[in-house]
């Protein structure tokens, strides 16, 4: 069965390690991202399993648009990972209304959009046909713990994991696996060498486990799961 | 002392008592809704010690303008309430983007306004020299488990939660106390009877917890707290 | 009305300033620990509302005659607070069978077994007629986040809030309100200076929370607070 | 590489499974629980990578014996799965303080003393030498949540898992994993129908699950996951 699966808010990085190796177990991916020469430079690279989608996720007609693509070129979806993050990491007092917004426009409310798109392909219009599928969104150390100094970042990431487990309760029946991934530490930069290797979270290893929930039978799914370098304090 | 608090969301059930308890207890009391008629009411039945300071949360000048007619008339923020909320009940598929963000707003975004104005009030721009207060918001069952169904009720409610651990650990040096209560079960409706009153919260009851948060000693504060009805299933 | 309460476990510091508070609002108070000394001449110092019961908790049999003692003396329980807490702070692999048993035995055995008795006061033979009462249990960060470095401890902790948690669903019902408090930091340590105080817990200001649990209305009770002071990083 | 892996309470469902993914996965698996008969039958029917060990895990003396013949006959532990778990689920009022203990020792204890005797091997002498592994624990609603009618079961779930959190911290940069698996649903029973089977786990779905733990490169550990079924209400 080829899959195809959207990875909404991909970049350098985790994301881009989520596209290959999806990319690698047969999945079509289509790679949404505001840059569109980073979007297609990255699907030029995974050839043509890849779709290059630019896309500003905080814009809801520009989504739009973008799923009505990856359904013509790919067809419906079936695995949708929700992973564009953002917010300045401000305090209370210095964070403005704007980018306390902005924040959450990219990180919850593109989530919502894009999974009721994705919804749309994996459940229909009758709940006892749904094909189902997966979807997965990205949280941090800040998505259960929220930080001091870090305002904006911590609110949208809790918005988006009380999104997430309201959608898994809703749509499991129906065949759709919902889960959120709690990153607790750095992930390793790519493309530059780090002095401590060892403290971050090698993205290809992160993706592993992306993949792992996407293969999980729908008799034993995981909501959430953490993951953390072995040396992380925490 | 008398404390200036304001209570943002005021309305009949658990707003209504925790202005009257604050009332008691000797404080001045702002009181901040949309509705003129309900808030003017309110007031006048509190006496002097309360403000009607009708005011649309999801405006941001209208929340700068309630905040100076606050300090105009009662002084500097002693005591905050975050306590409005919204959102419809609808699931993932069938909730609008612009109710999803309405439930943000009135909750996260407006936490974070109000909050904002209260630390100018609060912290000043010598922390050294801070007054401190209290900062406390309302949660629900959804705060802490996304019900399915309730995706921007959840997801504004997990929003609202980040924000204030993220605010109790940034100000508590300053000795601003920061707190969350989640409310677990139904408040005992105003003005009408119910046949199984045990099974809702008596809001007069939530007030008293209200209260002792902001009394609470700095060596020993609370950031979460939870409350039920003693025959909750739970 | 006077209430019969129980601290199992008091010592100087926090048990001491719970059971001086319970006095001071009318309760009458049987003091349980180890030390026969300790327990005269606290209670010598509250004087006949306070009731030395020297106890080994860790003991079934000494269990069974403190309860008996204290009701031929004070009559059924009404409040018990589950005070007593052990453990080494040692490693996984350094920490004898007998330490990790001796911690759980002290904390969470001994908390069943003295509920187990008031319960029998609380509840009685007939649920319709119970009378109700609080049981409070004393928990620590490590109740919530295991502690590297202190398995016995931690783990004892756990199994206490698991049995709060399970206590207070079981007879939440019939009147007895379990409650679970988390001391998030250090107690002031008595008798002796300190060069930082405000990084410490005031024992009293937590006797303040441990009264306003016994005193909460039941239809709005709390499971759970945590309690550090406005300093502590966490 | 082989791998030596015990599961400490293997027993017909879950346990079984376990035992048999790790042996297809290349493993030599030792079966330790406490019906000589029914490991030996296990054995047997997984060849010869499986060791059958009958060991009562509540008596320390021979939960020593048995790691002594699994290092004889395997060589040291670089696995182990803590799946035993007991516990009558009765209330707070009618469970015996033995019934109570025997909870704990199956649990907590026992999945300390294996652990003990599977980080000897993991990290020996000179923990910059260690070789590391990985220590599964399995876990279950109540673990994370107290039943109420089920105190012996929920505090000693919880006691396991507070020993899981602390051990996590303390080995992890050493290089032992040690994970905790919350199963949230019943487990499809062995060797008979059900009616309604998608409402349970699949043991060897789960079995995935404690699989990939075991892969997962230290650079991205799980603490913890949870798993039930897509039509489980939670």
């Amino acid at each position: 069965m080829t899959r195809t699966a959207v990875v909404a808010g991909v970049g350098p990085g985790l994301g881009e390690s989520i596209a290959r190796r999806f990319v690698a177990e047969g999945c079509r991916v289509a790679l949404l991202a505001r840059t569109a020469s980073y979007v297609e430079g990255l699907a030029a690279d995974l050839g043509e399993a890849a779709l290059a989608v630019p896309t500003d996720l905080t814009d809801p007609d520009a989504v739009d648009d973008a799923f009505a693509t990856v359904r013509r070129e790919f067809g419906p979806v079936d695995v949708l990972v929700n992973h564009a993050s953002g917010g300045s990491w401000k305090g209370v007092r210095d964070v403005s209304l704007a980018e306390f917004e902005h924040a959450w426009q990219v990180g919850a409310r593109a989530g919502l959009q894009c999974s009721q798109a994705a919804l749309d392909d994996m459940v229909g219009d009758d709940e006892e046909a749904a094909t189902g599928g997966t979807i997965i969104f990205t949280g941090a150390t800040s998505s259960v713990r929220g930080r001091g100094g870090a305002a904006a970042f911590s609110s949208a990431k809790f918005a988006v994991r009380g999104l997430a487990e309201s959608m898994a309760r809703e749509f499991g029946p129906a065949g759709v696996h919902v889960a959120h991934v709690v990153i607790d530490g750095g992930i390793r930069p790519p493309g530059r060498d780090v002095s401590n290797p060892e403290e971050y979270l090698d993205p290809d290893a992160i993706a592993d486990s992306y993949w792992h929930l996407v293969e999980q039978d729908e008799s034993a799914w995981t909501l959430e799961l953490d993951l953390r370098p072995h040396v992380e304090a925490f």
